[in-house]
């Protein structure tokens, strides 16, 4: 459209019904405004490469998501909305027949995207109470068209569960590592490969874990290369930072 | 510049020198890259209206610092460093004759401007140990063509002494209340006016005042209608913001 | 009144009823006193020029706050109360039959003024769930008396949406900036203007925001010049703040 | 007891039953013991110079309440529980026959003393939220003994309104300052006077004041004076200082 | 003065020289002002009960601190200045000649009063780290007329050594404890007497003691009756508030 | 099973049906796989030794608890649960008939041990409030064959009740230590006995103690040697702990 | 060595010179051991993909430093020694005669490699000040084998600059965003692309920049997809994993 | 010397030389005095168990430090001072001639005992830096009569390293375990042991270590059992206390 309006002032120009000072005039009051434009193909190229702008429906009241959600839908293959309460999926399900929901992860999903998943992602976590933020990484790397192999409850106490999926883990093009408390699952496994690792810190654990900055800050302090955070319980950042680096050509 | 090349693009596309189609392809590259030039001519604006980029001394090198202002000084009427250490001002006080350092608020001013300053900006302390922080905003107001009146060491633990320039306070447009330890300055003093009131917590005090932590909690929680906070010590900051809503037309 | 009282004791040491001694005396005990009174008197003059006494509903109960605003709401034109929660309107509602409640920025308000709006106030949010502190900011400052333009859900991972709102956002006098997450809003914005900019950190966010915590510290910490910060979630502090700068003559 | 016990031992060694070494033997693991035997007349000495031990409700069960303070109901003329919630104090009314509760300062009292009350204690809130810590306050200091003046609502954004009290403020023989936000109250006050201020910080406000934290780091920062603060919402330890200090002889 | 001027305005109105609307005029502008005059007589009471103002030398010039202790020098029996480094006293001890300068407490005193000093303080530490700060209590309260004893490295990790000063304790009108790391000194001292304890956490200590934020909030929470605290190495405060308690009548 | 892999493997090299390079490849595979055999029977070592693996039921669904629980109690004569609510209880009693819901420490259990347990672990408390996680640490120690000394509320601001207590203090091998609020205990009772000493921070308090972060960080600064921390509320880590010091051959 | 020594068992066994439950024996007390030979195998090609062992200079005195270094550069082509100050580098050049030495990123390099660089990094910095940092970053990724694209200085306060370098920011694979303050600049930048970005916050700025937690913070918070963090300054663990990641293949 | 005055006052009693209420009297004053006393024995008991008192130098002047060295080396075959910075030992050096100066650990000893070493003490390192701490902590267990295992330089981020350092490990009867950054070498460790574990942060680091916070709180929350913690830095507190334990009996 964007692209339209400029056409239609150069067209303007070349046919002379347009003076240059004129064209300029308006070129000066477009050029941010227009920018959107250029910036919204960009956009488009973001989309088509993996995602569309995603919804956080945590804050937001479920009619705000709900209408959010069924604008996304009508334009894109994919739609994604995350932290959505079970409550909250109650109250807009009906106007959402296609969406699936996923309770584990939290996740509102319509996706009718057919390309074939590229292997390479792998998602492990310390404890089994890890795991709603490690399905919400997976399922946003998979949606993004990745393929993921899932390994959970490898937390660092019990060195010998990590240590017998070392097969799964060393096949990895990227790591997510999921872990709440002291949070070092990411270094150990930063450690065993040479493969980039997206630590999630996790709130769970209690009293000095102060809701996951321990293992924010253990993460962030991991003596292991190769290692770099996202937010606590931000699945969805370190699934969408792990499928794109995947995906990168 | 930008505009130049702008004019010489649809002149050619009126000329019929250049293709709608190229026109456009090179319009779409070109967007943020000409914002830039459209930002500039803000700048330059902006420039006129008060102030050109400031230099934090503060974390550069000497050599840094020294180069910067030069270029500025090359450019403008009024040229402002700070943080300028009395260590770093040796170092470059050579290749800056025209410059003038003040210690006390340790700042390196090139000032040609001419114009009239507008009274209304009132600078408040609570106590003597926050002098360079007041006089930081201070200067700067003035730099930037504000009249500004000193009421140093009016805190609060003796109220006749704040009480007893009541004359001066009424007086203002708005004010920079400067305050350590437990920063109740600006409330005291925003309760006695009805004009923005710019506080900047100080890091003087010692053990809970946590380097001024204690006094910018105590700011930003003001009781008092009409506050806002910038950062611990910015005396920069608050004396360009008091210096902008005081020149506001 | 107090004048009243004090024009007595004049009078009484004029016409020698009063012996110099007794009237010293009678004042000496009279002036923290006497200075209330005087201090109303500014009190009403501060209403004259905006607002009255703002009730913080939050934390009192609702009887407190109906009665305080039934006060309030037989000597002034405008009565605010902000953090009104829908239950607590819903417990005082028939006792205040002329205030307005607004659900989204949770105030009642009774506005009762006739004089018509100055422009110059934007308020603008980085996302969705800022909305109902910017509300609050947004009719804080209109009861006082501004004209103000809404630009939401501009925040700057999208910086083409803020772009092109750059029309809006020249012609403000003043802007309030309201984001949570990593509350880069302010800065930004600040960057394109050359006005004041009131920053307002939002509680919006999860994890490592720290129900504001690092909105609030980005926006302290902001590269750019004319920022001040207001409390967590403090609408009303910043859209009061704002409209005072607006009203400024 | 333990007395009697000593003595019992004493009379053995004075009547030769108790050979020298055997008696030796017996002190050497008494001790500590027995110093709890003097200490409990210590206990006693304090209680009839003003209080019992206190029950915190908070944190225990009904029961584990009821119990206790049926016990010290047993053998003292005063008992008091703090932080008993509405709903504590229906659990376990019946059993309590003769106790009052004070919903406002969530106490429950029972007061048999006679004795006459010492004037002498100020207690100050900066707002009507903080008045529930200043009842915890007032009402300790009052069953200890002390008659308790209230000043309350006095915040030092509106300083008229407590300079208009000023004459109560200065008969004061100690005052407790309550305030939450900013926390200045404390700070004024004790510019005023010449007398020990105990301030409270309260957990009113929201955002920034961090749950008291903010008023809590400004009171440890005062910059008047004979200030010494309590934990955050602790009024009842600092009634019971200020009627402490204000009971000495 | 201010009375002066006062009397000056009756005894016009009495003569008749001055209406009564211009007195009340005059009146209107001066309450604040001459406020300050009445407030300057209360100060002038509180010189004479104990303390001038106090010069917190920290953060303030070698200059800055002689002046102003020269000023206080010229109209008080007393003066002290805290937390003068040696490297300050040697800059200033020229000019102030009359000036003792104790290096442990780093205190800098005149003291020309001849009263008798009055029983009752105790200030306690709990090792030889806190000493300093004890100092600068014990030496406050006795230049305030207090007699202090003091007690000295009577930390809880050593029972018996605190045990074995019961008698001293014992005797005290008002403690002062002093003590870094885990601060429990203020809690065994306040468990075993009915007078009011001042703690003063010390910065002493490492790692987690964060510079005496440990000992601090430790002192806050004390599960003993009786205490408040001041700033983390406030000596001079806790002296102050014990020595102004001791000598209340 | 790993075992038998590997003499399968060996078996194979030594009959010739697999060739050294053969070997070495799959032998190059197993390495971290096989440790984990290897570990596994370590761990069942450790089993035997006390304790099989823990739940910690909070952060689990109830079906994941009943389910690990389960299997748990399959193989082992001991099976332990913690942080269990009652509706949690409530909600899979049925699945495990034979598992006791201790209701104060929160704790469900299965004990089909029959040995002897041995003396020497004490836990004591500093009030009442602290006693649920004081039976965590108890009950913990129990389980593991640990013959638990239990004393409650002899927190130290009145001390006798703990000096009261020394003989039994006395006869410990290790001493549990569990208190909120200013947690001085730890350091007190180090103070009286050579033996180690756990401490364990508890969330009891309000205000500045922070959910129990005063009472953690006056633990790690303790005075007292001998001394180690576990984490807030953590009763089990202690318990399991001085249950492991105590059983030490 | 390892698999030598692997290699000589099956030899042994697969002549008969080692009996089945010997060779059992003695893998069992190997694995562990063993497996640090074939995870140093695994360091091997690890150092082949990029980069042996890094050394963390501060901390370490000269004598150790140098000495791992000389380790490292007897059997690898490159090595990299990290935050090595200038007095460092003093004590140990003339032992280190092949190292490179470079002043703004405080690093020590031996680089004998001849493989091409890779291109895809861009390092970009919001000032002058963070340059330290970013070129830490740069360097590190360039010893890596890949070529980095430097952009400095594009803070987000003036968009523009920022903004006209897009035609270079649009080429990366990767983009490390070095940034004090308030930390903008990754989700700026993260907002512009769609490619993995790594934030580096710096302990650039004063105040409430708590040496670089404010811009951690922001970071965190990022509002846009696609982004992950490291450690405050740490410039050498975002350049390894951006360079990892644009040499994944 | 207690035993003995109580000796006396029996034998006056039994004599009766002394009347049982003078007895009494005087046993009633007594009793916290003579606690010393018996506190002392217990004391006595203490050092020849293992350490008499411990200085910790730091905080306090070479004099004091040397003072109280030579009185506990009048009086014990052991003497050790902790934190002894190089240019203190200069300072006192001559004065205590027998004393031996580790540089590493920054302490000075006094070692005159011949009994044998007990082995079974570990004490692990994550990295070259925390090797100050770890000696600390290695010299006070050894000083006490044990015999210590080092294992220096086995971080978690190279596995390897550490589990070939199985068979140390796995005969210790108590492990300290000293690391800086993320910390979870003890909690690697604790998994591989069924013994205690005193896990010790370390201040190595930069950035969100703040210290040897992240460390800190890493290990309080270990997911491992049998894991307790003490200060950062506190090398001396873990050998302390790992010293105690393997000396149990």
């Amino acid at each position: 459209m964007d692209t339209e309006r400029l056409r239609k002032l150069l067209e303007d120009v070349s046919r002379g019904d347009l003076g240059i000072d004129a064209a300029l005039e308006r070129l000066r009051v477009l050029p941010y405004e227009d920018v959107s434009g250029f910036a919204l193909l960009d956009n488009h190229r973001a989309l088509r490469r993996g995602f569309p702008e995603v919804i956080l429906a945590e804050g937001k009241t479920p009619d705000q998501v709900s209408q959010i959600f069924q604008r996304l839908a009508a334009h894109n293959d994919r739609v994604l909305a995350t932290r959505v309460s079970p409550e909250m999926y109650q109250a807009i399900r009906e106007q959402l027949p296609e969406a699936v929901y996923h309770p584990v992860g939290r996740m509102l999903i319509v996706d009718r995207s057919k390309e074939e998943k590229k292997p390479g992602v792998v998602v492990a976590t310390g404890g089994t109470s890890d795991i709603p933020v490690a399905e919400e990484a997976a399922m946003t790397a998979e949606l993004m068209g990745n393929c993921v192999d899932r390994i959970y409850d490898v937390g660092i106490s019990g060195l010998h569960r990590l240590l017998s999926k070392q097969e799964q883990i060393q096949k990895a093009r990227v790591i997510v590592a999921v872990a709440g408390m002291e949070g070092a699952l990411a270094s150990v496994i930063a450690g065993l490969v040479a493969v980039p690792v997206i630590a999630v810190p996790t709130s769970t654990g209690y009293g000095a874990s102060f809701h996951g900055l321990a293992a924010l800050l253990a993460m962030l302090n991991s003596c292991a290369n190769g290692v770099a955070v996202v937010n606590i319980d931000n699945g969805f950042g370190a699934g969408y930072l792990a499928g794109t680096i995947n995906l990168l050509k």
